[in-house]
This record gives structure tokens, sequence and C-alpha cells, in this order.
């Protein structure tokens, strides 16, 4: 499929049928992902695979998605909820280490990054993140389509409850956005036929 | 080329050559993105394809991002600044339009929108809107990279700047991200042939 027509296959799955998605897939699906571009390159977000069957069954019970238990996986998107000393220092020392060069050649990326992350507000340097996360939700949809696996982005979730079954806040982390993976009951699922709403395009983008 | 391939193969790119993008291939990137996933359908940002001179150059003024002058096409994605009773109502329209329904047959949908989006705080409506343009942002750094088109994405300009410049807040939005297109200056530029560095995929997904 090309890419438009995988961008016009997918839609957000309401209803799953039993098939699971295999290892390598949701592999591949992950590797694209992590692919993504970000801002500075520090891959600000993490993605966390929930096979603890028990979290997606109390995850569920405050959810209008019923997809969080029906579908055959789910990937947990979660931002770094601030960014440190520590978090910039570990990504100069990978960054070195990956390129082979001295630390002391990043010193004026260090510095840049430092001036601008360490001086905002904690919610500023989350709600960055949390964009970069969904760069990477734009790739996971797209990687997903290409594999003919079907998809649910979800927003409506207890958030709060999620980072605390995960332990996300140990890690420095919160969750963002669910994306369920599995493939669709055509015909259990009454948006699998609907036509897809987009804007014509002269309204969505527009030259100035 | 792959998925991976292009994810591979793009970068952000710092110096541009002079052959132009055609107007046929930025159509298809902007479709493309307009094809994204958005939350509830809502598609609550807009792409602009600056075609006046002057404003990219005013915009670089201020900005360490040479690109937005260098490359061949400067888009700005532009987030709903708040999420009113019109807008929803314009979508509702619109999903009644293209999908030959009453608009009766929406008033479910209709009312969770509003209870959930009529309550929130603007600065919140806009930050999730902001999500959403994230999303197409992913998209259409696939979009181009599948046409060997190179990309930059620009955080770093000043933004009520450019929101005047463009006269963004009289419709509503408010500019969150930039994305150059051109074809990479492979030589001139000194990131072209950097190792890629992102994480290795076990610390950036996990299993949980």
């Amino acid at each position: 499929m090309s890419l438009k027509e995988s961008l016009t296959w997918r839609y957000a799955v309401k209803k799953y049928n039993n098939q699971k998605v295999s290892d390598e897939a949701i592999q591949t699906i992950l590797d694209a992902i992590n692919l993504s571009a970000s801002s500075t390159g520090m891959q600000p977000y993490r993605v966390i695979v929930v096979k603890d069957a028990a979290i997606r069954e109390e995850l569920a019970k405050d959810s209008f998605n019923a997809q969080i238990l029906e579908a055959s996986d789910l990937l947990v998107f979660a931002a770094f909820e601030n960014i440190t000393q520590s978090i910039i220092d570990d990504y100069m020392a990978h960054v070195a280490a990956v390129r082979e060069m001295p630390l002391e050649q990043l010193s004026g990326f260090k510095q840049a990054l430092e001036t601008h992350m360490l001086t905002q507000t904690p919610e500023v340097n989350f709600s960055w993140a949390a964009r970069q996360a969904y760069i990477g939700l734009g790739t996971g949809l797209i990687a997903a389509a290409e594999l003919k696996i079907d998809t649910t982005p979800m927003e409506g979730f207890n958030h709060e409850k999620l980072d605390q079954l995960l332990g996300l806040s140990e890690k420095g982390l919160k969750s963002v956005v669910l994306l369920s993976l599995g493939y669709r009951d055509a015909e259990q699922d009454s948006y699998a036929n609907l036509k897809k709403v987009r804007l014509p395009l002269e309204e969505f983008a527009f030259v100035h």
C-alpha cells in the first residue's frame, strides 16, 4: 500500500476481532516509532507495551474505550514529566558514544539545551515532551497500517491511575496517549464502513 | 523506500541546496497530513504554505534556523487557540454532509464534545489541538521522505511575530511548529553524514 492508501485504510477501530498481532509486527512498529523525529533528537518519551492483563482490565473500568481491553495489544506513550540535568547529561553521553566523539565536542549543544530547558517550568517541558510523543504516535499509526494492523489512538483514560499502575512517576514519566493494536471486526464495528471525514484540502491547508 | 528506510534516510537538514520542490509534491505532502488521525476527527489545526518571501525573511531574523529562509518551502502548523461552540457546530455540519446523515443523528457525539471541550480552559484545548498538529507533523515528515524530499521541523522561532505576520489570531489559530521542505546540500551540511542517534529499542520501548 502507498502511504496515501495506508492513511485512507486506517480508522479508529471501535471493535476488534480476536486475532493476535505477532511479536515481530509489534517490534517493527516500535522500531519505526523509535526512528521518529524528535526535537533536539532527545526522544523525551517512552513506549510501554502493556502485557499485564490485570492492568488493562483495571484501566478499562474507568474508560469508555473498550478497546483498551479488547484489542490484541496496548501501547502507552509516556512523556518525561520534566527535563532535568541528568536527562541532558545522559543524552549527551549517548550522542557522544553513538557518534564516537569526545563529550567536549558537544559542549555548545549541551549548553544550549541547559539554558533552554533547565529554565523552563516542568509543565512547559512536559508539554514539549508530550508533543514529541505525538510525532511518534503519527509514525506508529502509519507503521501499523502498512502491516495492515488496525489501531485506535485513545486519550480518554484515567491518566493518574495508569501512571500508578505502571509505576511511571518513579521513572519520571507521565502517560499521554494510548495506542491499541489488533484487527478490526468489520462486521461488528459500525464505524468500519463509514466514509472518512476530512476537510477539503484547500480548507485544511492554505497559501499565504 | 520502505517506511524504515524513509525514517532512517531523513534527518533535520541544516543546509539546503537551491533546488525547488514541485507544487505537485507539496500537494501530496499536504494531502497526507490532511489524512492524518486526529482525536475525535476534528482536525483542530491548519497548515499554512508561506509563499510570501518577506514573511520568511522577517521570521528568519529572530531565529537561529536559517532553513526558514533557505529551504525551498516553508509550512506552518497552527493549532486552534480554543475549541468553541461554533467550531463544534461547523464540525458536526461537515460530518453530517460527508456522511449524508441528518445532523440529529450526531447529537450524542455533539453533546460529548461540548461537555468535554466547552468546559476546559482555552489553554487545555490549545494544548490538545497542538498535539494533534504533531501527529500531522509526523505524517508530513514521512510523506516528504517517501518523495526523497528533505525536511526540518523547527520549534525555535518567534511565535507571536509569526502569528501577527500571518494574521492567525483573526482565524483563531496559533503557530506551533514549522516544517521546511527542500533538498539537502550534503556537501555543505555537516549533519548530513552523521550517524543517526536513537535509543536502543529495549530502552525506548519496554514491556510491563
